[in-house]
Protein backbone atom coordinates (compact mmCIF):
# COMPACT_ATOMS: atom_id res chain seq x y z
CA UNK A 1 0.00 0.00 0.00
CA UNK A 2 1.37 3.32 -0.90
CA UNK A 3 0.73 5.63 2.08
CA UNK A 4 1.61 8.72 0.21
CA UNK A 5 -1.81 8.59 -1.71
CA UNK A 6 -3.57 11.47 -0.41
CA UNK A 7 -7.49 9.91 0.58
CA UNK A 8 -9.40 11.58 -1.52
CA UNK A 9 -7.35 10.42 -4.85
CA UNK A 10 -8.37 6.73 -3.30
CA UNK A 11 -11.53 7.93 -3.25
CA UNK A 12 -11.65 8.83 -7.25
CA UNK A 13 -10.18 5.38 -8.11
CA UNK A 14 -13.72 3.62 -7.97
CA UNK A 15 -15.13 6.29 -10.16
CA UNK A 16 -12.74 6.08 -12.60
CA UNK A 17 -12.70 2.03 -12.82
CA UNK A 18 -16.64 2.11 -13.14
CA UNK A 19 -16.37 4.82 -16.12
CA UNK A 20 -13.64 2.79 -17.63
CA UNK A 21 -15.56 -0.80 -17.24
CA UNK A 22 -18.14 0.84 -19.28
CA UNK A 23 -16.19 2.23 -21.70
CA UNK A 24 -14.49 -1.58 -22.20
CA UNK A 25 -18.19 -2.95 -22.15
CA UNK A 26 -19.02 -0.61 -24.93
CA UNK A 27 -16.09 -1.98 -26.74
CA UNK A 28 -14.27 1.21 -26.66
CA UNK A 29 -10.24 0.27 -26.62
CA UNK A 30 -8.93 3.71 -26.04
CA UNK A 31 -10.55 6.82 -24.75
CA UNK A 32 -8.67 10.56 -25.26
CA UNK A 33 -8.10 12.03 -22.10
CA UNK A 34 -10.34 14.63 -22.79
CA UNK A 35 -12.91 12.45 -23.48
CA UNK A 36 -12.17 10.50 -19.96
CA UNK A 37 -13.03 14.17 -18.45
CA UNK A 38 -15.87 15.07 -19.95
CA UNK A 39 -17.82 11.76 -19.03
CA UNK A 40 -16.60 11.89 -15.66
CA UNK A 41 -17.15 15.75 -14.94
CA UNK A 42 -13.23 16.27 -13.98
CA UNK A 43 -10.96 17.63 -15.93
CA UNK A 44 -8.38 15.86 -17.76
CA UNK A 45 -5.13 17.62 -15.71
CA UNK A 46 -6.56 16.22 -12.39
CA UNK A 47 -7.07 12.42 -13.55
CA UNK A 48 -3.56 12.59 -14.85
CA UNK A 49 -2.41 13.54 -11.41
CA UNK A 50 -4.49 11.46 -9.06
CA UNK A 51 -2.93 8.35 -12.23
CA UNK A 52 0.72 9.58 -11.77
CA UNK A 53 0.76 7.98 -8.57
CA UNK A 54 0.59 4.72 -9.56
CA UNK A 55 2.91 5.11 -12.46
CA UNK A 56 2.47 6.09 -15.63
CA UNK A 57 -1.01 4.95 -17.31
CA UNK A 58 -1.49 7.16 -20.41
CA UNK A 59 0.78 9.01 -22.89
CA UNK A 60 0.66 12.48 -23.11
CA UNK A 61 -2.21 13.24 -26.36
CA UNK A 62 -2.74 9.99 -26.94
CA UNK A 63 -4.97 8.98 -24.23
CA UNK A 64 -5.72 5.79 -22.37
CA UNK A 65 -5.67 1.93 -23.03
CA UNK A 66 -9.08 1.26 -21.27
CA UNK A 67 -8.81 -2.07 -20.40
CA UNK A 68 -5.28 -1.69 -19.72
CA UNK A 69 -6.06 0.54 -17.15
CA UNK A 70 -8.84 -1.54 -15.81
CA UNK A 71 -6.73 -3.76 -14.90
CA UNK A 72 -4.23 -1.52 -13.12
CA UNK A 73 -6.97 -0.02 -11.04
CA UNK A 74 -8.51 -3.55 -10.18
CA UNK A 75 -5.12 -4.35 -8.64
CA UNK A 76 -4.70 -1.11 -7.25
CA UNK A 77 -8.34 -1.33 -4.99
CA UNK A 78 -7.40 -4.91 -4.85
CA UNK A 79 -10.58 -5.81 -6.68
CA UNK A 80 -8.53 -8.36 -8.74
CA UNK A 81 -10.14 -11.03 -6.98
CA UNK A 82 -13.70 -11.54 -5.51
CA UNK A 83 -13.98 -10.36 -1.75
CA UNK A 84 -17.03 -12.10 0.38
CA UNK A 85 -19.17 -9.70 1.93
CA UNK A 86 -21.21 -10.44 4.76
CA UNK A 87 -24.81 -8.98 5.07
CA UNK A 88 -26.45 -8.51 8.50
CA UNK A 89 -29.69 -7.65 8.96
CA UNK A 90 -31.60 -8.80 6.44
CA UNK A 91 -35.27 -6.48 6.44
CA UNK A 92 -36.56 -4.28 3.33
CA UNK A 93 -33.04 -2.57 3.11
CA UNK A 94 -30.88 -6.00 3.61
CA UNK A 95 -33.06 -7.85 1.11
CA UNK A 96 -32.53 -5.26 -1.32
CA UNK A 97 -28.73 -4.91 -0.78
CA UNK A 98 -28.79 -8.83 -1.50
CA UNK A 99 -30.89 -8.54 -4.60
CA UNK A 100 -28.23 -6.06 -5.67
CA UNK A 101 -26.68 -6.89 -8.96
CA UNK A 102 -23.56 -4.48 -8.98
CA UNK A 103 -21.51 -6.73 -6.01
CA UNK A 104 -19.97 -9.38 -8.49
CA UNK A 105 -19.13 -7.46 -11.25
CA UNK A 106 -17.21 -4.89 -8.90
CA UNK A 107 -15.46 -7.26 -7.13
CA UNK A 108 -17.67 -8.37 -4.26
CA UNK A 109 -19.78 -11.74 -3.54
CA UNK A 110 -22.93 -11.66 -0.66
CA UNK A 111 -21.86 -15.16 1.17
CA UNK A 112 -23.61 -14.99 3.99
CA UNK A 113 -26.98 -13.70 5.60
CA UNK A 114 -27.76 -12.75 9.03
CA UNK A 115 -30.93 -11.90 10.88
CA UNK A 116 -32.47 -12.29 14.60
CA UNK A 117 -36.01 -13.29 13.06
CA UNK A 118 -36.18 -17.26 13.36
CA UNK A 119 -39.11 -16.46 11.02
CA UNK A 120 -36.83 -15.51 8.39
CA UNK A 121 -33.87 -18.06 8.82
CA UNK A 122 -33.88 -20.44 6.26
CA UNK A 123 -35.46 -18.53 3.51
CA UNK A 124 -32.72 -17.51 0.97
CA UNK A 125 -31.75 -14.38 -1.01
CA UNK A 126 -30.44 -14.33 -4.26
CA UNK A 127 -29.43 -18.25 -3.34
CA UNK A 128 -27.61 -16.94 -0.35
CA UNK A 129 -29.36 -18.41 2.98
CA UNK A 130 -30.19 -16.31 5.65
CA UNK A 131 -28.82 -18.03 8.76
CA UNK A 132 -29.43 -16.69 12.60
CA UNK A 133 -27.14 -14.29 14.42
CA UNK A 134 -26.08 -16.53 16.78
CA UNK A 135 -23.98 -18.17 14.20
CA UNK A 136 -22.57 -14.58 12.55
CA UNK A 137 -19.24 -15.33 14.67
CA UNK A 138 -18.77 -18.47 14.04
CA UNK A 139 -18.76 -18.22 10.27
CA UNK A 140 -16.82 -14.55 9.69
CA UNK A 141 -14.10 -17.07 11.44
CA UNK A 142 -14.55 -19.94 9.22
CA UNK A 143 -14.44 -17.92 5.87
CA UNK A 144 -12.04 -15.43 7.25
CA UNK A 145 -14.43 -12.97 5.91
CA UNK A 146 -13.04 -9.15 6.47
CA UNK A 147 -16.28 -7.11 5.05
CA UNK A 148 -19.73 -6.58 6.77
CA UNK A 149 -22.35 -4.66 5.50
CA UNK A 150 -24.53 -3.58 8.60
CA UNK A 151 -28.32 -3.17 7.79
CA UNK A 152 -30.08 -3.20 11.48
CA UNK A 153 -31.90 -1.05 12.76
CA UNK A 154 -29.68 1.79 14.45
CA UNK A 155 -30.19 0.84 18.18
CA UNK A 156 -28.51 -2.41 17.57
CA UNK A 157 -25.66 -1.25 15.43
CA UNK A 158 -22.96 -0.81 18.23
CA UNK A 159 -23.66 -4.04 19.74
CA UNK A 160 -23.15 -6.18 16.17
CA UNK A 161 -20.16 -3.62 15.08
CA UNK A 162 -18.70 -5.00 18.16
CA UNK A 163 -19.43 -8.51 17.60
CA UNK A 164 -18.04 -8.45 14.12
CA UNK A 165 -14.71 -6.67 15.01
CA UNK A 166 -14.29 -9.23 17.64
CA UNK A 167 -14.96 -12.31 14.99
CA UNK A 168 -12.32 -10.66 12.78
CA UNK A 169 -14.38 -7.88 10.38
CA UNK A 170 -11.58 -5.24 9.55
CA UNK A 171 -14.20 -3.01 7.22
CA UNK A 172 -17.36 -2.00 8.13
CA UNK A 173 -19.84 -0.67 5.25
CA UNK A 174 -22.77 0.77 7.95
CA UNK A 175 -26.49 1.68 6.55
CA UNK A 176 -27.55 2.37 10.36
CA UNK A 177 -29.31 4.95 11.00
CA UNK A 178 -25.75 6.13 13.57
CA UNK A 179 -22.68 7.47 13.33
CA UNK A 180 -20.85 4.47 14.85
CA UNK A 181 -17.83 4.85 17.06
CA UNK A 182 -14.49 4.48 15.83
CA UNK A 183 -12.88 0.86 16.28
CA UNK A 184 -8.72 0.31 16.14
CA UNK A 185 -7.85 -1.32 13.16
CA UNK A 186 -11.64 -1.26 11.71
CA UNK A 187 -12.62 1.07 8.81
CA UNK A 188 -16.09 2.18 9.20
CA UNK A 189 -18.01 3.95 6.50
CA UNK A 190 -21.47 5.08 6.57
CA UNK A 191 -23.82 5.37 3.64
CA UNK A 192 -26.68 7.79 4.90
CA UNK A 193 -28.33 9.30 2.26
CA UNK A 194 -29.07 12.65 4.68
CA UNK A 195 -25.43 12.85 4.55
CA UNK A 196 -24.95 13.26 0.97
CA UNK A 197 -28.30 15.21 0.72
CA UNK A 198 -26.51 17.73 2.56
CA UNK A 199 -23.73 17.81 0.70
CA UNK A 200 -25.96 19.15 -2.07
CA UNK A 201 -27.61 21.59 -0.55
CA UNK A 202 -24.64 23.75 0.42
CA UNK A 203 -24.93 23.98 -3.25
CA UNK A 204 -28.57 24.78 -3.86
CA UNK A 205 -30.35 27.72 -3.06
CA UNK A 206 -32.63 27.03 0.54
CA UNK A 207 -36.17 27.06 -0.73
CA UNK A 208 -38.79 28.81 1.10
CA UNK A 209 -41.08 27.27 3.82
CA UNK B 1 -22.13 30.39 -0.59
CA UNK B 2 -18.54 30.73 -0.57
CA UNK B 3 -16.91 29.04 -3.20
CA UNK B 4 -13.59 29.49 -1.49
CA UNK B 5 -14.33 26.68 0.29
CA UNK B 6 -12.89 23.62 -0.73
CA UNK B 7 -15.17 20.78 -1.55
CA UNK B 8 -13.78 17.94 0.62
CA UNK B 9 -14.66 20.39 3.52
CA UNK B 10 -18.04 20.38 2.66
CA UNK B 11 -18.45 17.13 2.86
CA UNK B 12 -17.29 16.55 6.17
CA UNK B 13 -19.55 19.33 8.01
CA UNK B 14 -22.30 17.21 7.86
CA UNK B 15 -20.52 14.62 9.28
CA UNK B 16 -19.95 16.76 12.01
CA UNK B 17 -23.52 18.51 11.97
CA UNK B 18 -24.68 14.53 12.72
CA UNK B 19 -22.10 14.06 15.81
CA UNK B 20 -23.22 17.44 17.37
CA UNK B 21 -26.66 16.89 17.08
CA UNK B 22 -26.02 13.49 18.65
CA UNK B 23 -23.87 15.09 21.44
CA UNK B 24 -27.04 17.73 22.03
CA UNK B 25 -29.27 14.91 22.22
CA UNK B 26 -27.51 13.38 24.78
CA UNK B 27 -27.53 17.18 26.32
CA UNK B 28 -23.96 17.99 26.16
CA UNK B 29 -23.84 22.01 26.05
CA UNK B 30 -20.28 22.16 25.49
CA UNK B 31 -17.64 19.77 24.19
CA UNK B 32 -13.69 19.95 24.17
CA UNK B 33 -12.20 20.08 20.79
CA UNK B 34 -10.21 16.56 21.10
CA UNK B 35 -13.31 14.91 22.40
CA UNK B 36 -14.89 16.16 19.03
CA UNK B 37 -11.68 14.90 17.67
CA UNK B 38 -11.46 11.75 19.28
CA UNK B 39 -15.62 10.74 18.44
CA UNK B 40 -15.05 11.84 14.38
CA UNK B 41 -11.49 10.15 14.42
CA UNK B 42 -10.51 13.31 12.76
CA UNK B 43 -7.74 15.45 14.25
CA UNK B 44 -8.60 18.52 16.53
CA UNK B 45 -6.28 20.56 14.18
CA UNK B 46 -8.31 19.22 11.45
CA UNK B 47 -11.79 20.40 12.33
CA UNK B 48 -10.71 23.63 13.45
CA UNK B 49 -9.16 24.32 10.20
CA UNK B 50 -12.48 23.51 8.24
CA UNK B 51 -14.69 25.88 10.23
CA UNK B 52 -12.34 28.66 10.20
CA UNK B 53 -13.54 28.65 6.46
CA UNK B 54 -17.29 30.14 8.42
CA UNK B 55 -15.65 32.35 10.87
CA UNK B 56 -14.54 31.59 14.25
CA UNK B 57 -17.06 28.92 16.04
CA UNK B 58 -14.69 27.59 19.23
CA UNK B 59 -12.32 29.62 21.51
CA UNK B 60 -8.39 27.94 21.77
CA UNK B 61 -8.59 25.61 24.71
CA UNK B 62 -11.92 26.11 25.55
CA UNK B 63 -14.42 23.55 23.43
CA UNK B 64 -17.25 24.31 21.13
CA UNK B 65 -20.60 25.17 21.95
CA UNK B 66 -22.77 22.21 20.82
CA UNK B 67 -25.81 24.03 20.41
CA UNK B 68 -24.89 27.19 18.40
CA UNK B 69 -22.35 25.22 16.49
CA UNK B 70 -25.51 23.33 15.28
CA UNK B 71 -27.24 25.90 14.11
CA UNK B 72 -24.90 27.37 12.45
CA UNK B 73 -23.38 24.30 10.68
CA UNK B 74 -27.17 23.78 9.62
CA UNK B 75 -27.24 27.09 8.23
CA UNK B 76 -24.26 26.90 5.91
CA UNK B 77 -25.65 23.44 4.58
CA UNK B 78 -29.09 25.04 4.27
CA UNK B 79 -30.88 22.85 6.24
CA UNK B 80 -32.27 25.05 8.88
CA UNK B 81 -35.42 24.68 7.08
CA UNK B 82 -36.75 21.07 5.68
CA UNK B 83 -36.41 20.47 2.02
CA UNK B 84 -39.20 18.35 0.26
CA UNK B 85 -38.36 15.26 -2.01
CA UNK B 86 -39.26 13.25 -4.16
CA UNK B 87 -38.50 9.56 -4.48
CA UNK B 88 -38.86 7.84 -8.22
CA UNK B 89 -39.09 3.88 -8.21
CA UNK B 90 -40.77 2.23 -4.92
CA UNK B 91 -38.96 -1.64 -5.42
CA UNK B 92 -37.56 -2.59 -2.60
CA UNK B 93 -35.15 -0.39 -2.19
CA UNK B 94 -37.24 2.65 -2.74
CA UNK B 95 -39.52 0.80 -0.15
CA UNK B 96 -36.79 1.29 2.30
CA UNK B 97 -35.91 4.48 1.86
CA UNK B 98 -39.44 6.82 1.97
CA UNK B 99 -39.04 4.39 5.74
CA UNK B 100 -36.05 5.60 6.41
CA UNK B 101 -36.42 7.65 9.59
CA UNK B 102 -33.46 9.96 9.14
CA UNK B 103 -34.59 12.51 6.65
CA UNK B 104 -37.02 14.67 8.58
CA UNK B 105 -34.54 15.17 11.58
CA UNK B 106 -31.61 15.95 9.05
CA UNK B 107 -33.64 18.51 7.04
CA UNK B 108 -35.84 16.38 4.77
CA UNK B 109 -38.97 15.22 4.43
CA UNK B 110 -40.38 12.93 1.71
CA UNK B 111 -43.08 14.38 -0.15
CA UNK B 112 -44.35 12.59 -3.18
CA UNK B 113 -43.53 8.68 -4.45
CA UNK B 114 -43.42 7.85 -7.98
CA UNK B 115 -43.83 4.10 -9.57
CA UNK B 116 -44.72 2.89 -13.07
CA UNK B 117 -46.31 -0.40 -11.74
CA UNK B 118 -50.12 0.48 -11.76
CA UNK B 119 -50.90 -1.87 -9.04
CA UNK B 120 -48.32 0.06 -6.46
CA UNK B 121 -50.36 3.17 -7.30
CA UNK B 122 -52.79 4.55 -4.62
CA UNK B 123 -50.51 2.56 -1.75
CA UNK B 124 -49.00 4.87 0.52
CA UNK B 125 -45.37 4.05 2.29
CA UNK B 126 -45.09 5.73 5.68
CA UNK B 127 -48.46 8.26 5.36
CA UNK B 128 -46.89 9.02 1.69
CA UNK B 129 -49.24 8.08 -1.53
CA UNK B 130 -47.73 6.33 -4.46
CA UNK B 131 -48.52 8.04 -7.75
CA UNK B 132 -48.32 6.72 -10.97
CA UNK B 133 -44.82 8.35 -13.38
CA UNK B 134 -47.17 10.00 -15.72
CA UNK B 135 -48.02 12.53 -12.53
CA UNK B 136 -43.76 13.15 -11.86
CA UNK B 137 -43.47 16.34 -14.11
CA UNK B 138 -46.97 18.63 -12.75
CA UNK B 139 -45.70 17.51 -9.17
CA UNK B 140 -41.94 18.44 -9.22
CA UNK B 141 -43.36 21.64 -11.03
CA UNK B 142 -46.45 22.35 -9.10
CA UNK B 143 -44.14 22.00 -5.48
CA UNK B 144 -41.16 23.40 -7.32
CA UNK B 145 -38.88 20.39 -6.02
CA UNK B 146 -35.13 20.54 -6.71
CA UNK B 147 -34.14 16.90 -4.87
CA UNK B 148 -35.32 13.84 -6.32
CA UNK B 149 -33.68 10.33 -5.17
CA UNK B 150 -33.77 7.76 -7.79
CA UNK B 151 -34.49 4.16 -7.09
CA UNK B 152 -35.37 2.52 -10.48
CA UNK B 153 -33.97 -0.12 -12.52
CA UNK B 154 -30.49 0.76 -14.26
CA UNK B 155 -31.79 0.81 -17.58
CA UNK B 156 -34.32 3.35 -17.01
CA UNK B 157 -31.90 5.99 -14.97
CA UNK B 158 -31.18 8.16 -17.82
CA UNK B 159 -34.47 8.39 -19.23
CA UNK B 160 -35.91 9.25 -16.02
CA UNK B 161 -33.24 11.93 -14.69
CA UNK B 162 -33.91 13.37 -17.94
CA UNK B 163 -37.44 14.12 -16.92
CA UNK B 164 -36.28 15.61 -13.84
CA UNK B 165 -34.09 17.92 -15.33
CA UNK B 166 -36.79 18.84 -17.37
CA UNK B 167 -39.18 19.44 -14.80
CA UNK B 168 -36.83 21.34 -12.65
CA UNK B 169 -34.70 19.01 -10.74
CA UNK B 170 -31.44 20.78 -9.44
CA UNK B 171 -30.12 17.51 -7.16
CA UNK B 172 -30.90 13.51 -7.90
CA UNK B 173 -29.28 11.36 -5.71
CA UNK B 174 -28.67 8.06 -7.90
CA UNK B 175 -29.06 4.61 -6.17
CA UNK B 176 -29.50 3.11 -9.43
CA UNK B 177 -26.37 0.76 -10.71
CA UNK B 178 -25.44 3.33 -13.23
CA UNK B 179 -22.99 6.58 -13.49
CA UNK B 180 -25.58 9.35 -14.94
CA UNK B 181 -23.10 11.94 -17.70
CA UNK B 182 -23.35 15.00 -16.04
CA UNK B 183 -26.09 17.76 -16.32
CA UNK B 184 -24.97 21.25 -16.49
CA UNK B 185 -26.51 23.36 -13.52
CA UNK B 186 -27.47 20.11 -12.28
CA UNK B 187 -25.54 17.69 -9.27
CA UNK B 188 -25.91 14.23 -9.39
CA UNK B 189 -24.43 11.92 -6.61
CA UNK B 190 -24.30 8.01 -6.91
CA UNK B 191 -24.65 5.96 -3.48
CA UNK B 192 -23.34 3.03 -4.91
CA UNK B 193 -21.69 0.33 -2.19
CA UNK B 194 -19.02 -0.93 -4.40
CA UNK B 195 -17.52 2.11 -4.98
CA UNK B 196 -17.78 2.97 -1.15
CA UNK B 197 -16.31 -1.09 -0.79
CA UNK B 198 -13.64 -0.30 -3.25
CA UNK B 199 -12.30 2.61 -0.92
CA UNK B 200 -11.72 0.36 1.71
CA UNK B 201 -10.50 -2.38 -0.31
CA UNK B 202 -7.74 -0.38 -1.22
CA UNK B 203 -6.63 -0.11 2.85
CA UNK B 204 -7.28 -4.14 3.20
CA UNK B 205 -5.13 -6.80 2.01
CA UNK B 206 -6.43 -9.11 -0.51
CA UNK B 207 -7.80 -12.29 0.33
CA UNK B 208 -6.29 -15.53 -1.11
CA UNK B 209 -8.80 -17.07 -3.76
Amino acid sequence: MNIDVPDIVVRRLPIYLRVLRRLQAEGVEETPSHMLAKTLGISAARIRKDFSHFGEFGQQGRGYQVKKLTVELQRILHVDNIWPLVIVGVGQLGHALAMYDGFQENGFRIVALFDNDPAKVGMTVNNVPIQHIDYLEGEIRRHQLQIAVLAVPASQAEAIADRLVAAGIKGILNYANITLRPRPGVIIQQIDPTIILQHMTYYLEQPRN
